[in-house]
């Protein structure tokens, strides 16, 4: 049977590329239909994620490929560093593998997001197609190009933008996905709504119960708009100059958290979605927006079972961490606020300010 | 006194740049005009470079920039790495560094293409000018975007595509080079005469004695004509899908050596000085030019100092290593071959054929 497939265009002259969102097009072959002649395909997955999907994407690259080699990189943010890029690197090259080499990300956004740095940085660059398996990942990490790992002082600090050829979005991967992951994935779909459609937001406040219980047509539509509003952001701003920095609303809060309990103790949706409580904290401060909006937000956080409450990492080491996002510009620290309901934009906060924000949200 | 400057425009679009060559350009304030604005500067060298010159560059930068800071890489193709690369990013992470930051390459191909690819990295993309102060990076490596560091299985290996902001070539800098690094910088000025000026091998064959004392006229035209060579290559074909690959001439059985001696046993300039007489005798055997001027390259790049007789490697080895170079296509060899004087292409080549060059041209 031919599943049902939405197709999101991301605009991007000649890096343009298609999302394919829909259940079953793991084994479906137009899947991979169309991308660019190669020998080797290489998937780059971990090992919870292997066992469950590694065989069947392997059987559906085989008739395309002359050879499909798998890497798993040990699972987890605490990983996305060097030593495991470089598995990937190892792979390549023990595998005597050449330009002609694809490479795909099955798993989530740190699978997906050491893919496309690696695939960047390969012989100075072969393309890759990302496979996300969580929400995560479907909805934020796997479209834009994005790509990175850790440095101990800074999330996200080494990376290049890199755009797939394609993003496959099979909704049944997330079948097997921990309610934990699933909970985080529902942070970034969460955060669409007051960045860029009012609209999405108060959907999602009434599906919110049908998202948890995963149903299909529920993370279609959530997945499709999602991608949507990204296509949309990304295709205006691809190297974030300006706009696109829209799409971290809530992350330099959530980035300090996860910097200061150390990668992987907090799951990224997880910082993002206290983040988020934060940042419209932060809006209302700033004279943006009402409180009932931010409360609105933050019940939607706290029903969709996400922490809104910060760990006590104590004021000073906040502002530190907050300092050094990468957001920050000649020492003035930046923040994503909502301007209106379904609009962001861009605002200096004084560090008073944000610990009046860090005081009332961190216990 | 206002220095003679001579000025090579690289034409690539919105990535377009100049190469200033001359002598006494370090301190002279308009080799660093009109760059963008930024805020901090961060020199990248290294402990034989930096005495000599770290604290001129940084006299010359200082009106320009709030704050200039240094960092030193350990020195030498063996240190092309990741935790070399690793040290860049410490010192920008540790300084603070946001995305208003330029950094700056001084030293030779090996400071300039680990510089030029954490440039790329850095909070996915900060800009850099190159500052070559041997004569191998003022005629080759510091023009032309490649950037990378090395693999244990592969030189090179790892790395982007990223054009400098500029290249700031200063005769001076070559006046302290050790006469075994200058030798090895005349590998590459050599390489461009049979690749694509004949004439320019005439040149080269009559003023190699001018060149080998360092005559800073002689000097002045070598560095330009190879820059302009390389310009008009690079503007043509930028990542090296075709015809940017006759700049490889002499690599592939170059690097085999270099990687099989281990990095920094032969200079790279040795070891391509070495390939090309191997490559120019493959062109022989293929049928396309006569002995008689595989002879004359010879003796120009023996004349010159550089070694024109392979280690002992092993030929299993040596094919072992030449399949693996990234130039490599679906497992066959493609090799840069002269096709006539002045004119270099590519062309495979059979194992058979290989062989016999390298039996004639190892110990």
């Amino acid at each position: 049977m031919t599943p049902e497939v939405n197709r999101v265009h991301i605009d991007l002259a000649d890096r343009s590329y298609d999302i394919l969102i829909g259940a079953g097009l793991l084994d479906h072959a137009e899947s991979w239909a169309g991308l660019p002649s190669a020998t080797t395909a290489l998937i780059v997955t971990n090992p919870t994620v292997a066992p469950l999907l590694a065989a069947r994407l392997t059987a559906a690259l085989k008739p395309r490929f002359a050879q499909v080699h798998i890497v798993e990189l040990p699972d987890g943010e605490a990983h996305k560093d060097w030593p495991a890029l470089n598995l990937i690197f190892d792979a390549l090259l023990g595998a005597a593998c050449d330009r002609q080499t694809i490479l795909f990300a099955l798993g989530g956004g740190v699978i997906g997001d050491m893919t496309g740095f690696a695939a960047a940085c390969y012989m100075r660059g072969v393309p890759y197609v990302q496979v996300p398996t969580t929400l995560l990942a479907q909805v934020d990490s796997s479209v834009g190009g994005k790509t990175a790992i850790n440095h101990p002082l800074g999330k996200n600090m080494i990376g290049v933008f890199n755009q797939p050829l394609r993003v496959v979005a099979d909704l049944d991967t997330l079948d097997t996905l921990p309610q934990r992951e699933l909970v985080a994935g529902l942070a970034e779909v969460i955060k669409y709504g007051p960045i860029a459609d009012a609209a999405f937001l108060d959907w999602i406040d009434t599906n919110l119960a049908a998202l948890l219980a995963r149903d299909k047509p529920a993370l279609a539509h959530a997945v499709r708009r999602c991608c949507e509003i990204k296509a949309w952001v990304v295709a205006q701003d691809e190297r974030e100059s300006n706009l696109r920095a829209i799409l971290n609303f809530g992350h330099t809060f959530g980035h300090a958290i996860e910097t200061g309990l150390g990668y992987g103790a907090w799951l990224h949706g997880e910082a993002v979605g206290c983040g988020m409580v934060m940042a419209a904290d932060l809006s209302v401060r700033l004279g943006l927006i009402d409180a009932g909006y931010a409360q609105q937000l933050r019940r939607i956080i706290e029903r969709a079972g996400l922490p809104v409450v910060g760990p006590p990492l104590g004021m000073a080491r906040y502002l530190e961490l907050m300092r050094l996002d990468k957001k920050a510009q000649a020492g003035q620290s930046r923040y994503v606020v909502i301007e209106a309901p379904g609009r962001a934009g861009l605002r200096n906060a004084d560090d008073k300010v944000v610990a009046q924000v860090l005081e009332a949200h961190t216990r």
